[in-house]
């Protein structure tokens, strides 16, 4: 029975018998000072850096984003305005795709080819030479020719000039390079309205760059500026490019790619009202021309035509422009438990070991002449 | 010889000592009550919290998606079902882009100028005032009215009335806004295939929505529905709108945008055949109509013809119509060790912190009593 | 005065007292000896695992990417080389949409129905039975059949057989399946070129996968292969299939959806120089046919005419082909103080309760045997 009593003793003391350390309490002044301004330190990198540069309190999450656009404007080709068909184009004509996707391109230049059929006709040369007149094999040889199939007949492209005849759509394209003037040069006066709705999926969280606040009869009249006009969400072209530091006229005539990147990033935690977009433009293509492959930005598309007979025709147009490209980023932070004990325990953790590693060096200068009387008491 | 081996000795201390604090154990029932219910609340706070809801023991990767879709359907256009020219429909003619990417519009309603071709005409006004008579300087000042270039000259628009001439693709469109009941009302009934595959990288994760273990003639005849069929992958364009909160012969009006949202979050330790996507719908344009910019959603595109004699016109399409947006997203977690120790651990000294401020409230209110005869002992 | 020097004396002492708890020594050589061995474990998990694997001291962004594709090739449609009216396609003709855009369709095969005009024509039946001869209840009651809307009569399909009277595009498409043999099958030879800029927004990096430091001569005449030109931006389609694991010919008779990845997983405390894009191809369908609801990738487009008297016609295509996504994807790693001394702390937190574990273990081994004569210490 006095064994059992014990046992029982032991078992409530090992269950509920607490435990603390025994320390040794140093009375050095030195130590001590050395000790609170670790402390300090410690402090102020935990509310300095760690939470408010960091903001490590906060779980994330990554937007998720849609984005509409819509292009105004109309352009008279250059040097066809005094002319008796001056041309005239549209939104419906010169933004592909059409329908307001959130990368479009504008036409700014073009090389058009019209009635094109598909024959057979001689290989455009641009300089003089009747190349295949004694070699009819080098037709043959080389099939794959840019423009076509040859057929291994040398024909005549000139009248001086004999080139390989091809089965293509005749006639060729003369492709010398884009005009050295863009086009459609009105573009840079274009207007471009965004409409960019995001939503943070984790947190429930949705928000439009059209904002409620924002008064209906600015936002029809307005025109984007980084500092005068920052939230609204109608766009010059001319303005976003010079806003990528490059001139509009210059991209024009060989393309190029924009980028509108819209950031998104929010603390959640504010206001909700202080969740606003920052926009920024950069050329995301290579304007080195030094080393580029394909410099600029251009595709070719075609209209089809049909004549009464039945005979498909195309006109086929080389189109250079600039594509621009919304681009949404951002992440949100919103208080959470986790991260905050996860963040706060070790980065406290971490710290109370270099802590501990600048005591120990100020306790070694102190080694020589060690404190007679310490206290001895339990604390925590 | 006697330093050396005493040097020794205190290298091998240094070395291969173990050190261990001393511990005092404080056989009060009250303090060690309050001991283990503190670290049972930390460990339900572990099991609970970090390891069930945040699963803070995984590694997370986001989702990278493909999306193709199919609409399917036709229609006749209301109002020409029993005239002499009905006006037939199906999905070459009302999907935008035809191609099945993830964005897609489908054409409800329009506004069609035929036989446009570039030219002068006098400008539409919607009231019947001659303005420009007197005022023909005003015609050459506002170059960049809507419709196209001022020529300066004004011109009778209708037998009474008279406006500015301009240069543009004539006639030009007369746009009192769209019809107030859907022109492609029968758009309801189109269904939608929407194939999605995913892939985790990091985990080496792929899936597709249609899931293998389906079955095939199931897969042919079903329609989705949250509640019945949530993981059939046709949609009816009238279920997809109302799960939205809308009502589609309302919506189809002016158009809009709806997000067809797949959520793929997945826990990718438990069983590979769990991680299935939950399929949600939201509109995600603004319908606040009071105070939204160019409410709606429509573009215009046009179509080109030529005439035998190679004038080209084209018939200018405003469409309007709602543009459907698939969006992927999720996270997928999978357990890792990093994650696990650095949340353990970081947790645990956290809350070893809180827990040791709660003792030493609980010991203060025992310093007036304080315990005779604590024991030291050494423990880990 | 004695009472304000003592409390004066106490707040000093609570002040600046440093604190250190007592240890005592342990001189086993096996516990020494288990208790380093730890160490030197947990140490090699922090270098190794934490540090080098995990690089957990690095904060972590997601890409951000823009790419612009350009398709190069023309081919003779097969079986019309050798006749009187070869039919010739380029790139304007088969790459849908035309634009460049990060995913885009390769024509291979197609299904034309020239010539249709919204008009009234039987429906097109492959089984030789008149099936609505006797039933033309029938053909009401389904106004739902796929080619278009019932008018209730039964009309002539050929001179033996009798199908239901439709209105819609007619004549109606006769779609007995894709050719057996793709009618483009000269795509396999055309090339791709890929132009991908990513930047890192946290880390304001920014790169492209034509690198500054490659050859131009060598970039207008490489072609991608992924052991000898892994930085090459040209790529032959056929090269790309085979290395997902497919036949270009085979895949090109029903189509299919193609993943171009591109992996810009970056270590940016290495040199800059050393984040290189890491190309790989996967097939995103699903081609296991025996299951799958509608095989391949397909889709219909038309062209639309106009003859001199207005009526309009179009050129339906059902086009099957390869939709070529490239997808970019990847996190950039660099250091940062937060996470490592996070990961650091907490790991470190998490390893010291383990080792204790085990030195406990270890103790009580030895619990038989005390050490007579423990050295008390305080140690930090």
């Amino acid at each position: 029975m006095g064994a059992a009593k014990s046992s029982c003793q032991g078992f409530l003391h090992y269950a509920f018998d607490y435990e603390t350390p025994k320390t040794l309490v140093v009375p050095s002044i030195a130590a001590g000072v050395v000790f609170r301004f670790t402390q300090l330190l410690i402090l102020l990198y935990l509310v300095g850096y760690v939470c408010i540069v960091q903001k490590a309190y906060q779980d994330t999450d990554s937007v998720v984003s849609t984005v509409t656009t819509k292009v105004k404007g109309y352009a008279v080709i250059k040097g066809s305005a005094n002319t008796s068909s001056p041309q005239f184009r549209d939104v419906a004509d010169y933004v592909i795709p059409p329908q307001g996707d959130k990368s479009f391109f504008v036409v700014t230049n073009m090389i058009v080819t019209t009635n094109q059929k598909v024959s057979h006709c001689p290989e455009v040369r641009y300089f003089q030479v009747s190349y295949c007149l004694l070699h009819v094999v080098y037709c043959v040889a080389m099939v794959s020719s840019w423009p076509g199939v040859r057929t291994g007949r040398c024909v005549n492209y000139s009248d001086t000039v004999q080139t390989c005849q091809v089965l293509s759509w005749c006639p060729l394209e003369e492709d010398t390079g884009p005009n050295k003037e863009a086009l459609i040069d009105a573009a840079e006066n274009f207007t471009l309205l965004i409409k960019n709705s995001v939503t943070y999926p984790k947190f429930n969280f949705h928000r439009r760059n059209i904002m409620p606040h924002i008064n209906s009869s600015y936002l029809k009249t307005c025109v984007f500026n980084s500092s005068t006009d920052p939230h609204c969400p109608i766009f010059r072209l001319k303005q976003i490019v010079s806003d990528a530091g490059e001139e509009f006229q210059v991209m024009a005539v060989e393309g190029g790619v924009l980028g509108i990147l819209i950031d998104w990033t929010c603390d959640l935690d504010l206001w909700a009202s202080q969740c606003l977009p920052k926009y920024s433009f950069r050329r995301l293509d290579d304007n080195n021309k030094s080393h580029v492959l394909a410099p600029g930005y251009n595709f070719r598309f075609a209209k089809y035509y049909k004549s009464p007979e039945g005979t498909e025709s195309r006109t086929l147009i080389k189109a250079y422009g600039i594509r621009f490209e919304v681009i949404v980023f951002g992440t949100a932070g919103k208080f959470s438990m986790l991260p905050t004990l996860v963040n706060l325990g070790s980065t406290l953790t971490f710290l109370s070991l270099v802590s501990e590693l600048i005591i120990t060096l100020t306790q070694l200068g102190e080694l020589a002449n060690p404190n007679p009387n310490p206290i001895t008491r339990t604390a925590s």
